[in-house]
């Protein structure tokens, strides 16, 4: 048992794909469990946008789902649901109604819309290469798929953050199993690191230097903050969950955000945690989820380092 | 103030419209707002299917949305709000977030999906073809938009039950407002009349009456019912709400299908209630929901009937 240097993928039965939007600013990253895997959400920030969380109600219905998918685009890029519905829908996978077989794909996506810029988001087409394109090895970080887009530090806007994008991070559990975490991170506030340092967010404009978001906006409650943000996280497992565990493990993981992230789930931030549980290890729910919030806060740290901004304080970028 | 004889778009602001699949087996509704609503949302079923419910969470930043879409083709269907946000897009509709407007289209789908039909589900172009039709006079209801593909009584599966549709009611409140309500209903229970009798539901294959569905579950409890099932509603009124008197206005309307629809709100109904509120008639919040109530029960007889096979206890159709 300990750190794993590893990917989320190495959670069995777990493919992940990037697709870039053909205009570079944006893209969309899926999580594929084609076995079927138990899944949660939790929902912590403001301003989500989301689809198919209400089908994850542990008191609902559908158990099992095979993919979820996390996309640029703001509420645009939930088209790009649609394309995963339809790669899984030619494999025949699904909720099983019947004779019918249903896909249920719950997305959400990040604000990385920018003014001025001529309107694109993923659609059902990017959706579905981010499937044609999933693998089971190392993982893409930083600027690619859903974090194509991401940014980070918006108190001052857009133009004075720094770069977001993907991470990852897995955990061993006891008997071999995996808890690990895939984030898109396009947060308002900065990401800190395990000192308190700040690793990246928005910089000063005079100075170059990195700005204490908190600190400057209890100077300036009335600043209006960018509200191009939200921070995304898939949490993988192979231990065996119910419904109910998994949305615990989802919501729990949400403490990983909130350790790595200042301010995090701000009302301007969508910030949602989806559960997908594979296999069938037995190991204590709570021990889960509580490595699953070391696992994501990890994944932040490793989403700003991989996208380049992270730790640059000459404001020359 | 009384019961009015009039259609949901009798509330100022609001158009409805529907729009068939060329497969004639399915279709989309869309309920606009174009000067925007307050907006709320109670899921109430076991099998829902949804986009954006998150974002109506009273606790959450956007407020006002532009429109709701409802749909067949199950959880395929959810692609015709791409549609939907594309005609809003186009007229400048939509959350504002700093320099962009971001269209906010909350949505819920019925499961309609027919075993061994071709597959074709509302795409994008349905949900914009819907837009471009909506009409704020008298509304066409029954086998029509969302509830073309829509039937009622289902526990001895699809083939035994009942043309559903779509049915919509308005009622009076004090100081000439409205509190209307369109269903879309496609229940495995069947609808009950005043006076407790089935108004339309499943038939004996026997002699062709009506089934009494909960009286044969008990007698057949490993019977698994037919999962296409699924009612959905939209409420309006020009009260002036905010959003958490929206949200609790859809939870009370769920009493409307309550009393109209046995059994109701079941594991295999993804039964959801949307609210707009467009205007500025102060009544009090609490009137409104159990007038919204009595709304939802008219328009599910009014759905049945429109659709032609409520009180036919032939055994023809």
């Amino acid at each position: 048992m300990g750190v794993r240097w590893g990917n989320i993928t190495d959670v069995a039965g777990i493919r992940v794909g990037h697709a870039d939007h053909p205009a570079g600013t944006m893209g969309c990253t899926v999580v594929l469990a084609e076995g079927g895997a138990v899944a949660g959400v939790d929902v912590r920030g403001g301003a989500p946008g989301t689809r198919e969380t209400d089908a994850l109600d542990p008191l609902n219905l559908v158990e099992r789902v095979h993919a979820v998918l996390l996309a640029g685009g703001s509420a645009h890029g939930l088209a790009a649901a649609d394309g995963v519905a339809g790669w899984l829908a030619e494999r025949g996978l699904g909720f099983a109604a019947g004779e019918v077989t249903v896909p249920v794909v719950p997305a959400a996506v990040i604000f990385d819309l920018q003014p001025g810029a001529s309107f694109h988001a993923p659609g059902a087409d990017l959706g579905y290469a981010a499937c044609t394109r999933a693998v089971s090895g190392p993982l893409p970080e930083g600027r690619v798929g859903a974090g194509r887009g991401a940014t980070v530090g918006k108190i001052l806007g857009r133009e004075h953050s720094c770069p977001g994008g993907v991470g990852n991070w897995a955990i061993a559990l006891p008997g071999d199993g995996v808890v690990a975490a895939l984030v898109v991170v396009n947060a308002l506030g900065e990401v800190v690191g395990p000192g308190g340092d700040i690793l990246a967010g928005a910089r000063d404009p005079q100075t170059g230097q990195w700005l204490d978001t908190l600190s400057y906006w209890q100077q300036h409650p009335d600043a209006i903050p960018w509200p191009g943000n939200t921070t995304l996280g898939v949490v993988v497992t192979d231990a065996r969950l119910n419904k109910a565990q998994a949305s615990f493990i989802a919501r729990a993981a949400q403490a990983g955000m909130a350790r790595s992230i200042r301010p995090s789930h701000t009302l301007y931030d969508g910030d949602t945690i989806f559960v997908l549980a594979t296999g069938e290890k037995d190991v204590p729910p709570a021990l889960v989820a509580a490595l699953a919030a070391e696992a994501m806060r990890v994944a932040v740290w490793r989403a700003v380092l991989a996208a380049g901004g992270a730790l640059d304080r000459t404001g020359t970028r």
